[in-house]
């Protein structure tokens, strides 16, 4: 399959790109992207992004973000981060990417473990996390053409624990090759409408 | 108690306003507000109600609308809606209404059954009610002084059925005065971080 991975250069979407190359053709894309450039918070550059990369089979995001603050410090301009990026900026990745993929092809979000299990100073990501899950379990009955969308919620990873194990106190870090794994199972499996908890 | 209901000419919002005026002192909010003239869509409105109305108990939240569109009909501009109506409206509320909240007040914002349950042309306002949820169950953790957050989640209620009953094929509609009890409950119980679903 023909996988555009949004997010390639992530800690994350290093992983998936990695699991994926073996067996599918890798569009590496991002701010700082290999293959293809695109800043998700710009509608304009996820259009531009795939008048790039023409038909795909699959979309996946590793990328977005979102302020840590704590909600009697967040603003509503501070919360516009995780509103464009984590947000918008994925959701937006469906609606303009819907009729470039291939009948029976795959969305694949990314949300997180904080909607579930919240942490200090998580609230905003938390938001756009719940937006984004929502957002797919309802899309997944609608979209056309055989077209499959689901996310995949991971929890801390352990690359990542040195820089931000602290906001996630007593959280058990997972490896970023098994929330890549989720990814994969997305691609290639046949469901739809679900968020994979890699907890 | 001193309550803002937001909503308060909306069919849910009335039901809320009827339950609660035995007990509280209810000053009614709304684009068409009856006490309070307030547009949730615009942070700088929020903060004028906020600034007329002074210290409250409690703020309820039952406005705020997205656009019902398929998903291959939804573009960024519609899905527009309900971000900064069911999503943004509602969490700024919650920003800027904190420093007016008395110690141990509470805010309770609205959801609804489609993120659950979905249904066709949805998922911008699934989007928005997951994206509610979440921030909810996470800011709860962290609000000071005793504040409280939940928010409420209605299946169709009954006296919408004849307008948008269509959307909601095969669901079983719950009379508003129900769905205004979870409402009495969040400002007069003591759960927080709580999505009551009345469906």
């Amino acid at each position: 399959m023909r996988v555009i991975v949004v997010g390639a250069s992530g800690t994350i979407g290093q992983k998936i790109s990695e699991a994926l190359e073996p067996n599918h053709e890798v569009l590496r894309a991002g701010r700082h992207g290999v293959d293809v450039s695109v800043d998700i918070m710009s509608p304009d550059s996820i259009a531009d992004m795939y008048k790039m990369t023409g038909r795909v089979d699959a979309v996946i995001n590793a990328s977005g973000g979102a302020n840590f603050k704590a909600v009697s410090d967040l603003t509503p301009e501070l919360n516009e981060k995780g509103i464009e990026s984590k947000l918008k900026g994925q959701i937006n990745l469906v609606l303009l990417g819907q009729e470039y993929l291939n009948d029976g092809g795959s969305f694949t979000l990314t949300t997180g473990v904080m909607m579930d299990d919240p942490i200090p100073l998580g609230a905003s990501a938390a938001m756009a996390n719940g937006g984004v899950k929502a957002f797919v379990k309802s899309a997944a009955i609608e979209v056309p053409r055989g077209i499959r969308i689901n996310c995949v919620s991971p929890n801390i990873v352990q690359e990542s624990w040195d820089r931000i194990g602290g906001l996630f106190a007593g959280f058990t870090p997972v490896p970023a090759d098994r929330v890549a794994r989720a990814y994969v199972k997305s691609v290639e499996g046949a469901q739809t409408g679900q968020n994979y908890e890699v907890y």
